[in-house]
């Protein structure tokens, strides 16, 4: 699996969890992942990175505390590091993650919401 | 421009050439670019990191020396650090690469297909 090419689409008939991050390609130590966004996520950031989110499919927004980004299938926003956050997918929606391996979902934030980290799929 | 989303596919609109990739966003030291392929690039390799490539619309094939991967529409592959490869691309295609800042195309290879560096669209 890690070094072979990656239908990212097909990925995601493999889970239907929301907000739960499976990693499927390794760069360095960086990591692609793909997620389901539906619904709200909480505030939270990560003090130690910049994170990048691709639209694969669907509608979400990034609200920030200035602004909300919203991003339609192919559009691509890097949060940068410390910068509070706060995802939201209108509709469910298939995203592309990147960011240094280790990085947990909910950042400094206790959540609920925090995921499993490293998970291959 | 470096903090605003980027919509992949309207970037190229805006270039035409081929095996010349250009900056759409930074993530922490590291860069996503774009890049049209067609015909054949040249073998070379990148001794110092792996190298991400996601088709954006198209069809391309990485040739390694064991063997060869081929990537449609949505499908991501990873040339690890060292892995002497050849991209070709039998229909122009759109692609999305990412790698560390400073990584040169052709890599330790001498060629005229090596393209100017770090340049935004």
């Amino acid at each position: 699996m890690k070094e072979k090419s990656v239908n990212l689409k097909e990925t995601f008939k493999k889970f239907d969890e929301s907000w739960s991050p499976k990693v499927v390609a390794e760069l360095n130590d960086y990591q692609f992942k793909v997620a389901w966004f539906e619904g709200e996520f909480v505030w939270h950031d990560h003090s130690e990175t910049d994170e990048a989110f691709l639209v694969l499919e669907g509608h979400i927004l990034i609200h920030l505390e200035s602004e909300t980004v919203s991003l339609s299938e192919g559009e691509l926003y890097i949060v940068k590091k410390g910068l509070r956050h706060k995802p939201e997918a209108p509709v469910k929606s298939k995203v592309l993650l990147f960011e240094p391996k280790g990085v947990i979902n909910t950042g400094n934030e206790q959540s609920d919401l925090q995921a499993e980290n490293d998970i291959w799929i």
